[in-house]
């Protein structure tokens, strides 16, 4: 075997017969692939470098870093433009175009002369969609992993704190059970440090990101999250903080105040409950064939029956979706939005994030990570998912 | 002022002064700035959004996300196309097309027909390169913050820590003292988490990033940096740990040891001790009008005097520069290696790095972030440069 491959055999087949089939349907003779994301869905690991694969015949490999992995179908290369020099290629070529620059799909373009170029970004993102049997284990364990650091949150916090001190301790506790810290987001306008604390109406703070939740962050050129609020009784504390393991992350939110729960806003906690039912009833909707649009519609109509549409996915500003895909980064397929067209299909691994921010006491609600199998959706992120004390 | 903007009305004018003069220089009619660390040097704060600049007349400013920034000149948008609707330009139209991928250039392009487009992604890449003295005092203040964490380095030591141990003791502590974690690298194909700890052999591992330092990492989604090697007498830890604190970074390394560090190999100590004449005669040679590369065979220069070339910049795998331009982002201009082309200026922010790997022991040598003065090179990271025990 390749040792650039650092995927068992079998495994590396069948993800490369998924984008060969993808590939044959979109008409696409060969591809060539060199975002960071793809490649370890590809290869297994992260290179420098492009991997080229054809409809027929082997793929190969152009590296430039790091040193070492020669091997059948491996060239190093230090220009993109010698790739040409060892592909004979008519027909069609597929290239990132969703990812890559202007200038260097330029380049790779000239460097393939009479070889039309196509746009191969909404495939890829289709053959990630769906996770092997290998991947959701590889999620599993990152969902068993977060679930240890969630379930021990209330230790970690102390009167006083404010919710930069308390994100230390949680980033700490996080990297302590092997917390990778990568926060992988397709594209490059997204921006993130480890995770979302939120403290009371830090909640309510619109951000530039497509995140769910905003807050305005300790400084301006990454304004969002945690700023430096002091933690306070009757004010709530929601947490959502990296959850890649493995590679591939999983998605965990969860809500805890100072204090006793039961004191706080009832509104905050009815819309709490509602975040919770959301997710149950969303689960128990997904199926493979379910279209994604039509879960968003189910938690809007409840959102709506319990008169709480105001508060839903944010208050000055709101998020436009309540779930998304994700794996090896964060913004998957499929989009839980009301204008998404993406259908459910077995394998997807989804997060379903239905959050409200209520002035004067914070962010509450929950999200799950879970997993589409042909009877449903099995949540892999299993902290308790009541408002729990801090106290 | 408009709410928009977030920098003094002053510093914002000398900002659009460079910009305009580059862009007279290169004939560009207008630009329109997306990247966020172009944003935030345009702004002072990172929005989802575009940032039109003509070369006379007044900058508009094209929002999707956050809510709330109404002003003279800002117009909220849903999607790019819109720009065009408020926007009469005939000539040329710079887009940063080294960054924006090749989709979302087209969308441009098509958006603005009979417009030239042209690339200034080298143009803006040239603004950010001279520091205002505003800018400066961000650096400094990130260096002074900087400084306090690694003079306690040693506090952070227990006896048995593992690399990643030791890396998350720093983690923690680079937060506490305000750090925003936030690791700004221009172009998506570079990843790291919050820094890099190199202990032992570990240094001499090959990384896919273009880093000046390898290690193999956790995991193969993230090759780079701490692995979980267990930090042993006879051998060193080099600490790189992330300097933005104001969303100005400083870059700065230091070698550790447990034990005594004149217990180390010999050589090691000789190619440390390099490593600050190295650092010493880049920083009295520096002047505005310098030739970049003319610094790297400085330093090239004093390593093969030493005899040293064989662990320089790495070992089993060679970095192919010895400083860079940072800033906003870790690798800006000027690039300090054999083939620069770049010319150093008063207002520069240079990171300089010769560092070695001796196999058996691990990495040596320090870095220092300096700011180009009229007079010569002044370090704005001044933590101990010798090796210090961790004991």
């Amino acid at each position: 075997m390749n040792p650039l491959l650092n995927l068992p055999p079998k495994e590396r087949g069948l993800r490369l017969e998924t984008l060969r089939k993808l590939m044959s349907e979109a008409g696409v003779d060969a591809i060539l692939v060199s975002d960071n994301a793809n490649l370890f869905h590809n290869l297994g690991r992260v290179i420098a470098g492009y991997g080229y694969i054809p409809r027929e015949g082997n793929p190969q490999y152009f590296v430039r870093r790091p040193v070492g992995l020669h091997g059948v179908g491996v060239h190093y290369i230090s220009k993109p433009e010698q790739i040409a020099e060892h592909i004979t290629l008519s027909g069609t070529l597929g290239l990132e175009l969703d990812l890559l620059s202007y200038s260097m799909a330029e380049r790779l373009r000239k460097a393939f002369p009479g070889v039309e170029i196509v746009n191969i970004s909404p495939l890829l993102r289709k053959s990630r969609a769906v996770k092997t049997p290998y991947e959701q284990q590889l999620m599993r364990e990152s969902g068993v992993a977060q679930e240890r650091v969630y379930r021990n949150i209330p230790r970690l916090y102390s009167d006083g704190m404010t919710d930069i001190e308390f994100q230390v301790e949680l980033e700490k506790a996080s990297r302590l059970e092997g917390c990778l810290g990568q926060f992988r987001i397709s594209g490059s306008s997204m921006e993130l440090y480890m995770g979302n604390i939120l403290a009371g109406d830090n909640a309510d703070t619109p951000s530039p990101y497509d995140f769910a939740m905003g807050g305005e962050g300790l400084n301006p050129s990454l304004p969002v999250g945690a700023n430096g609020t002091l933690i306070r009784r009757g004010q709530t504390v929601m947490v959502d903080i990296n959850g890649d393991y493995t590679g591939y992350m999983t998605d965990m939110t969860r809500t805890f105040c100072p204090g006793d729960p039961s004191e706080l806003n009832p509104l905050a906690l009815k819309a709490h409950q509602l975040s919770i039912d959301i997710c149950n009833a969303c689960a128990e909707t997904a199926r493979p064939g379910v279209v994604a649009s039509d879960l968003y519609k189910l938690a809007a109509g409840m959102v709506e029956n319990a008169g709480l549409e105001k508060y839903f996915m944010g208050h000055r500003q709101k998020a436009g979706f309540i779930g998304h895909g994700l794996g090896i980064e964060i913004n998957e397929l499929p989009v839980i939005a009301p204008k998404s067209r993406d259908i459910l299909a077995e394998g997807n691994a989804i997060a379903i994030e239905p959050k409200f921010v209520i002035p004067g006491t914070g962010a509450v609600g929950i999200e799950n990570t879970y997993l589409l199998t042909s009877s449903g959706m099995e949540s892999i992120t299993n902290a308790p998912v009541e408002i729990r004390s801090l106290s």
